[in-house]
């Protein structure tokens, strides 16, 4: 089922996106949540553009009062002060969201909030199930119905369940994490508690955060540091957490050994200012930046970033081969999520529109340009042609992740092998399609020195090496 | 839970609110139905001003895909002709909104649009039950999750578990019309089938209607006639009607002797140029001024109706007693759902904003002042001051119902006993708080005249009969 | 020079509208004047729908300080509390607006607000100039620029450059009415005066109130008595009134023997609840039905009016004939000026969206239907299909004024003579093309008696007879 | 006079703006331009947030039909696909603003669009007048008439008024150039002329551009760059410029040997990727940094820029003194003009919503952070703040122009002395309330050598020694 998607005009041309990003707060003091939530989301709006929505409760009022609101559009969009105002409550959860699974529709904007049999629930999800599908079936057969297509739903169901079974919404969080495979990472608010919730494999981040007497749950620590909330710890994979008034407790019953947490986090997705699992994001760019330095050495009067993920490695490599690192893009910054193109016939492309290049800063010059990745080639070779338009006498494209080969089933955007260039191309005719006079990947094995020697994490979309089985048809397209 | 709502500044006096409307249209030719869905609405406004919704599917299409749009606002408010053209297919139900049960959120419009075992169902539905409360309980022992609160829930979550019982969706509806109580005229659309359904009493009108190769139905025939359809005939009190390709089925199984038909249809709430069972709601009006003049007559110059329901029953107060008709009120018809009161201090009141009087018209005269209620006093009580400001001699109040005395647990909202100044006080007391120089209301026994002799009638907010026992705890406001 | 409008999607089928309402305030108590200008609009809105604006200013000030808004919409669409709140001044002016002259922009909306020699004015206008275009050029050729379409920054400029020779701004606008040729009632504010005029032929109306400390000029007196003021008398035609903290003065050196105020008012245009020049409008109507009953009396079985201007003529028809009084139509009050209508392909007329008929009113019936004027005949030509389409057996159409035979060149929308029917058609064609039974228009010479035996009114779109000569050239399409 | 601003949620601390960007097109094959203006407001969008417009006319058709749209905010939120397709011509003009003199209301949005005794004009402007009172006071005194607040019709009136002698636009632009004393760079669209006028001090930067058949005028050269447009030179300060269907005629007889070219364009308000005068800002910014680390030495571990302003300098810095460059902050892109403030009490201040510090980057290091400039000293005690708190050892100051000491009377915030830190303090006073261990700033007589060995800019802001002798009063208040 479909709500019209009234929000279609996206700028999204040949780009990756996050999918979500989740908050919870509990302030014991009492202190009303909305707006530190509001200011929390903000900093992880990187996460997700789409839609968002806030649902707070007051642990001292009448139980199961549940205050949510969410719609369509980016956190400064969907709320101003008066609403901010309303949400009165001191326990919330709050998320953003760029649709994987499930359309993009006011109806699948999350929080989730619901009624079941002890009191209400607020839910934030960010992931992707694979077996979803096969559990709607299931739950349908006793007699469940759906009103939207986002995965918290089916979630929601088998903690209502499991709480049939068990005495506390922790241990019911627990049980349906059995049932559940895939990737989330959850934050679970009841009249009393928060509770937050990492998958086994800890595919998504999720940390505890603490500021006086209010705990914190995020995505990432970024937002923690925009509250002023102090980062206590990452949420281990597989660890249920539950924050009460009597603390945090903690049960890691569900701890595995193999991890795989998404490497892209710390190439792209997650913000450079973010810690995750214990290790820096932009100090990760700047080692990716220094191994490609090593990997795929080049001659060059400049190093250039293209902006914004692409400037820490293009400095890591400026510092290793000792190339000065410059700048050589501009960026128009108010090409935002509405930017909208004209119906007339144009000669302007949306890349000029939103990257003009320093003539003076790359005529005459080999440059050395870092990017991120390639998905589909276009952009890379928008932007090359560009730089050589610009005087630039040879560009030399180093990429400061493996390539593409293979779609990703945990909710990222890494759309299907065909759409993926390099998984029909040798990296030479990749070169010569974008139009770059060399091209170097970061190489897989180097993925664990960009993060200083950590392990278990997945590096599937590089190498097919699955975590867990995917499934046999392409669930994404299915739900998208 | 909540949803916050943002369009909380409505014109709200002293009147009485309809609840929903509901429209269904299925079009074996193929054609869009969302277009005529929205006229139907349109002409079934008067029964919501709060929200609305059209939920659509295409029956030749691939199963179980439904499109929907829903929002706050009036029928000409949320939907475009951008909207309706995206809604595609030739089944689909609508909805029109005024809170009673369940909150003003946006969560809680309607058509509510699920995926169960067998498919997807939309579903829209007129009405109030009585054992919500008790069977969102049960239901949430057995793993039940709500995700709103309105009583549509429950009856699909109902439809869904009798579909693993039963092969058929009619069927389902007819095991879970055998659960709930209370009133409900409902419209269910599944893939390939449009079914709908009256509770059992009858409390709420549904009719039957065709043009052409479509079937349609509606809450009231006005909607048949603005969309140039025929009517067919009504649906029974207890029948389910199921539409197919292979024409309507009709299950009776459920009628009983006993129906309950809301008589405050014929006096305020439907549309005049509709027939509701028969029975034509302006000659109802007709007559129950006929009936005032017969039975509290009065010597007078001019005969008057409040706008705009008040008119017919003046009419028939004029045309049995001879005394002239006319009219002493003009009314702002820009008076709409968004008037709002500026915050400054202000000497206008609202009932001046919308009401004026045509001095001319009643200065010196003995003035028959025609309503249809009265529930606080406070309106009547205004309008009688502005005819004696403006000149009139003497005002005789004659208002087309019987007294208000007992609150309805049915899907209306009129108040409960504490604000319902008839239960408090004699007619005399009455006339004397309002200022008025007689005061007389229609006799509770003449109500079946004025519907031309036809029983089976609900009066219970008159005489406190109800058809079904009412609840103990007053579920209105713990809902509302 | 045009700006876009963006709200084009009228619903404008073949009506007659009105072109603008003018209502000014002078508080001598300091009161703020915004919210009791915007309930004055409010009454006013039925003049125009197109855009409005209040400009106030504080007398006790700084002197030129002027705060205003306005824009395209309703008058309760633009404005809120938090904006009226904003406005704050003890004297201040309001326009409500449907375009004749100027396109309809926001630029075009009114009250006129401007810096001159002697600080500021904000001037609000209803009527048409004819020599606009003459004084256009005139100014220009002495330096001029013009920033909108509208007459009112023509008078404005002549009362700025007359201000350069008289020592008052009353003096001023005297002398400028000397320059302009047409028809206006005008209101003007200064920092320190409220100031009325009327031209001398009185086209518009225009009167002056009284609250308290308080003055006020208005179009109408509906106006007056929706703020709770009193009436005081009409603006003389000619006369220049000038409302200070002194009291009120008057100039009445324009002021002629020969008068000729728009018959149309009473007829279509203002609200029966007004008095427009001593005589009440519902009267009028009431009694264009009477000498309608007189001059083509009918034998039938039922009078009804076409809602909602015909009403109180064929009231009126009724009591002279003694035919039954009825309604045979219910008007969707839903129909804003906001309807749309959906793309797809519709069998659903505009008419009947509007409009349905009481089919056991008029079934089997011989019915006179009155409506107030025949334009173009097309929405004529579907309500008598509408009424024979329910049974009636013969539809006697009068019309309560004469045939439209001439265009209007002083501010209303009566188009040029080729779009009315009555230009090229005998009544005897008319009557056949609208499927009429029989036909009858009030006489030209049935006016006078309409408005109780008064002249000195114009009747040139019915006689041809212009009290000032037409222009040459159309000058409505030129400007619209 | 004012409208009402409802537009006032700014998120503005200490923060200096630039006023305006104009840019216009004539295409002489005919095509329409108004996307193309759309793209190059765009681009010049970091001139002005505040409000935009276009104005566009068709050569070919017929004379004097000026299309515009123009309203409060950024350039896609005014413009959408729709309105860009009604804005049809082949010449026009379009304006971004920032307020500085006039209020920030709507009716103040540029281009200004009026008609005259030659027909109609479009105008733009980027500037402030400092003999606008006079002027004003002057054309009042001859029957002119303002209904806008900006200086832009003063020069309107100016033209209209010269035109009426001489045989052209551009010579009446000329004309009135002679008359108005500031800055001013000025784009005026007559029905079959494109101009661009740059006053003779050439505070403000204009250029041409072309593309195919077409020609452009922009404030930046990027504005061409993001359209596809050569740049062809720069309007020189004093120059006429008159771009016809015949090529491009100029007029220097205005032009002088003493200019003054706003020097801050270099050091903040242009794009870094623009070209003015010859010289590119981007490289101005690098040259700096570089003379900072020269003139302002300082021992240690990493260079950082306050994005974004900052990040060139310190570049340039980074590159003279060998220190390496790196980041600190990460920026929240999301923060925009509409970034709203929750009422509820908050311990997040605004800046750690925009800037993040990088911790890992920056602990333990000895800290060189570059901004361009001081205003109040708040935002920067701010920062250094944040950089201690994340570990930096020592924070070191250099500021990329000297120090505020004096207002700006041609069109930029700089505020008045009072408000600035320099003016009453001490660089060691300045750097002990900022926090910092050390501060420099550039030198005054560096500032040549900034841009490469150029002259003729203006720095009084820094130095006092106004081109022009500023206004007796503070215009700038009087007209904020």
């Amino acid at each position: 089922m479909n709500q019209i998607d009234i929000n279609d005009s996206h700028y999204a041309e040949d780009e990756l996106h996050e999918e979500c990003g989740v908050f919870g707060v509990y302030d014991f003091d009492g202190n009303d949540v909305s707006s530190t939530i509001y200011y929390g989301l903000f900093a992880l709006q990187h996460r997700g553009q789409e839609s968002c929505g806030i649902a707070v409760s007051d642990t001292e009022g009448p139980k199961g009062k549940v205050l949510s609101y969410k719609d369509m559009g980016l956190v400064n969009e969907v709320f101003n002060p008066e609403k901010l105002e309303k949400l009165n409550g001191n326990i919330g959860v709050g998320h953003v969201r760029y649709s994987t699974a499930g359309s993009s529709s006011r109806e699948n904007a999350q929080p989730l909030v619901l009624n079941y049999v002890k009191g209400t629930l607020g839910m934030a999800h960010n992931g992707n199930l694979l077996n979803a599908v096969e559990l709607r079936e299931e739950l349908s057969y006793t007699g469940a119905i759906f009103q939207t297509t986002i995965d918290s739903e089916v979630i929601a169901y088998l903690i209502a369940r499991e709480r049939l079974n068990v005495p506390t919404v922790e241990g019911a969080v627990l049980n349906a994490m059995k049932k559940i495979k895939g990737a989330y990472s959850l934050i679970v608010m009841s009249p009393r508690k928060l509770i937050g919730a990492r998958d086994p494999f800890g595919f998504k981040p999720l940390c505890i955060g603490k500021r006086d007497n209010a705990y914190f749950l995020s995505s990432e620590t970024c937002a923690l540091d925009t509250v002023g909330a102090e980062f206590v710890r990452d949420v281990e994979p597989g660890e249920v957490v539950t924050i009460t008034k009597d603390g945090i407790k903690s049960d890691k019953s569900l701890c595995q050994k193999n991890t795989a947490r998404c490497i892209f986090e710390y190439i792209y997705f997650a913000r450079p200012d973010s810690k995750i699992d214990g290790m820096g994001v932009y100090e990760s760019r700047i080692n990716a930046g220094r191994i490609l330095a090593k990997t795929h050495p080049v001659e060059a009067d400049i190093v250039v970033g293209v902006p914004e993920s692409g400037n820490p490695a293009a400095l890591g490599f400026s510092m290793e081969s000792g190339i000065p690192y410059g700048n050589a893009f501009i960026k128009n910054n108010y090409v935002g999520r509405t930017f909208i193109k004209p119906k007339q016939e144009q000669r302007e492309s949306s890349v000029k529109v939103k990257l003009n290049v320093l003539k003076e800063a790359v005529a005459g010059k080999r440059v050395v340009m870092i990017d991120d990745s390639i998905v589909r080639g276009t952009t890379s070779a928008r932007i090359v042609s560009l730089l050589k338009a610009a005087g630039a006498k040879e560009v030399h494209v180093r990429i400061s992740s493996p390539a593409f080969l293979h779609p990703c089933y945990f909710g990222t955007d890494i759309p299907s092998e065909d759409q993926l260039i390099a998984s029909g191309h040798s990296v030479d005719e990749i070169c010569e399609i974008i139009g770059a006079d060399s091209l170097g990947y970061l190489e897989v094995d180097k993925l664990s020195e960009m993060i200083c020697g950590q392990t278990g994490y997945c590096d599937a979309c590089f190498t097919g090496n699955y975590p867990i089985e995917p499934p046999k048809i392409d669930i994404r397209g299915e739900m998208g």
